[in-house]
């Protein structure tokens, strides 16, 4: 006899033995004081302040964003009620979809329930599309990402990251004729590095390669309207199809494609992640919405995140703390050891009220364990300062080396999947 | 030089030579007046009756839901800032896990973004985790779950729908110490049949294979609780794992798995599409654990359903209309035809103000083309007979047959995926 749950046993046994087994914290935000948040810890609500949230700006806690959602909730209802075709398209999905077209200055967006959704069956409906398509795919590449390749069932191939010789190399040995897909991000969410976006735009069009571009970390954040790397160096229209969340810097829910009125009408027809599923909530699609209009006009947002990072960057710096040199908002402190790393994380929380998650292997590749800190506007001077001196006193009680010169961790592997 | 939009036109083109390409009506629910809904028609904004959503309770308009969403959004925030491990888990979504786990009967449960993604991510897992796993799945499962069993990558074979005797024969023909996974739903949504629950309980049971039940169509209507098919024949706890949704007759989003602690530890431990994803926003979790209670408790909707599926089933087969003979509260009317089944979707919306929107292949079979109607307690005798009325004038204006006895569709092709 079989023993079904003997096997979900073992695995979950596996993970506590290599010290990947994953306790999530139960978090309680409250609106008007984030950073700070409750931890239902199990000896009672503790107030702590997140360092690691992915509310990039803290939009999920903007009133006129808040606002949208429950005047859309109290007039539409709670659900979309039923998938696109089926009754679930709605006025605020249509009016989401025009606004984030217009933010990349392209024809056409398509939302989905998740940015994981729209890469997953984004990238396979477009291969798919493509005859004989071939895919070249960072090798940094998120796993939404990696299943979208997987699920193409096309041939691919994976280019070193960031690496445009490579990719060049790659190209040029494909045949001139046949369709090629290059797939990448601009920033990568683990290290905080950039991609080249001009030089791969250049290949793309010297080799007449595709261009899809996932813009997850970056929208809101960067371009003079927050349209992501892509619009801050001027490429955004040499970008074929521009992908993005609307869950970090949005501070909502869902995910969405941007291209021309073609690309987008073949996805919306074909991509089954997108065809079978229950739409977006109108109140998701409307809070969405407000998030990115304002993200639009207003540069505070953005200033503040910088001014954030870089007196982040620096306070930890001066602390003699490993901070892996970036040019963007991700702020990670190297540990090196999965053990050591989730020791340092369960000692802020209790010690600091500080919450900074754990990243270890497979969301980076082992002995590149890390404190991902990401600071927002909200995070002030003062704040800033409890965190250098609660990293210091972590650092000091777990004997881990202070004040080395640390440079960035450049070669991952291959099969990482960075992001959760 | 390849022509990338040629490509995605050229795809386009192909469906609409088909009649298959799929126009999205745009429309706006208004809370109160459920199940009408103003729709923004080419020609300005008219009012129009909803008879195909999956909302199938109304609870997506219910004061408690829309008071929970508001009320979470405005103390937690407007999404939930992270994936579950990085800052995404929030007390809203823990309480969700626990109603969940409750409202079946099982030790543990986990909430994804969508029911897509539960069945897509969770086979695909489960079948994992199972040395040399044998999938078998029912021929008519939903794409989300047969992309579950191909993402699987494991040995499938496939059931005849419903088939007993099939399942026996192969579950009897696969070596006994093999792990063996069925994979089936309740209420199957395009032609609102229903699973023998038992019967496949008793086989799983003999030939020692687990089960895994998709009731996205049946929890909240069915069962004394609104636990789904599985409780109204009182098999629940003979299933391993049951998958649901939050969109359809709880009308919020997400999807997810209840079954023991074990499953669903190792499922949220090793699930992509689990792990590396934004959660869902504690407003939706909110909504959706409200109105999972509300209809814990309340039977009324339950029975408001059932009486308006009654009166809507004789009414249209008084009239002579081609209704598939279903036990449940999906109401298919036949056309047969994709290009009269899109004309009388039109002239139903057009001249009628009704909106039911046209089912044709590859959601159905070709030559089954229909309208799907489903009947929500809000639909009332008044609406009930303007809709009578409205399907004979249609059906006299393209000359369809009306007074045949029809009977229900029992084939269908198993490359069929139901639902979008
Ligand atoms: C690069 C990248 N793409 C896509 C996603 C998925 O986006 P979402 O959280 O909206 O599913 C993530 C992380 O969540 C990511 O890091
Ligand atoms: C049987 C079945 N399972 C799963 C789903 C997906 O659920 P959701 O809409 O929550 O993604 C659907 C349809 O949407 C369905 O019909």
């Amino acid at each position: 006899m079989f023993d079904y749950n003997g096997s979900f046993q073992f695995a979950i046994a596996a993970l506590k033995r290599e010290r990947r087994y994953r306790v999530f914290a139960n978090l309680e935000r409250k609106v008007g004081q984030f950073p700070h948040a409750l931890w239902n810890s199990p000896s009672g609500k503790r107030d702590v302040v997140v360092w690691c949230s992915n509310d990039y700006l803290g939009m999920g806690q903007h009133p006129e964003v808040i606002e949208a959602m429950c005047s859309a909730a109290r007039t539409m209802g709670a659900g979309a009620g039923g998938t696109r075709n089926i009754s679930g398209t709605n006025r605020a999905l249509v009016e989401l979809e025009a606004e984030l077209a217009d933010l990349h200055g392209k024809q056409a967006a398509l939302v989905f329930t998740s940015g994981y959704v729209s890469n997953h069956t984004g990238i396979a409906t477009i291969a798919r599309l493509l005859p004989d398509c071939l895919i070249l795919s960072d090798a940094l590449n998120h796993n939404s990402m990696i299943e979208g390749v997987r699920a193409a069932d096309c041939a691919k191939q994976i280019w070193r990251h960031n690496d445009t010789q490579h990719l060049e190399e790659l190209l040029s040995r494909a045949a001139p004729g046949r369709p090629k897909l290059i797939v990448f991000e601009s920033v990568y969410s683990m290290d905080g590095d950039v991609a080249p976006l001009e030089a791969i735009c250049d290949l793309a069009e010297r080799y007449n390669a595709m261009t899809y571009l996932d813009e997850v970390h970056a929208v809101g954040m960067y371009g003079p309207r927050g349209a992501g790397i892509a619009e801050r160096d001027g490429v955004m229209e040499r970008i074929d199809v521009i992908e993005g969340t609307l869950a970090k810097a949005f501070g909502a829910l869902g995910g969405y494609i941007a291209g021309t009125s073609d690309v987008v009408d073949a996805v919306r027809s074909h991509a089954p992640g997108f065809i079978f599923t229950t739409a977006l909530p109108p109140a998701v699609a409307a809070a969405a919405t407000a998030s990115i209009a304002h993200l639009k006009a207003s540069g505070a947002e953005r200033a503040g995140q910088r001014d954030a990072v870089a007196a982040t960057k620096a306070a930890l710096r001066q602390a003699g703390l490993p901070v892996l040199a970036t040019e963007t908002h991700i702020v990670p402190v190297m540990v090196g050891d999965p053990d050591l790393c989730k020791q340092a994380s369960d000692l802020l929380l209790d010690r600091h009220g500080i919450y900074i998650q754990p990243i270890n292997y497979p969301t980076v590749p082992r002995g590149t364990e890390r404190l991902r800190i990401t600071p927002t506007p909200a995070h002030d001077a003062r704040l800033i300062g409890r965190l250098a001196d609660a990293l210091i006193a972590v650092w000091q009680e777990l004997d881990l080396p202070l004040g080395r010169d640390h440079r960035p961790v450049q070669q991952r592997a291959q099969t990482v999947a960075a992001g959760g």
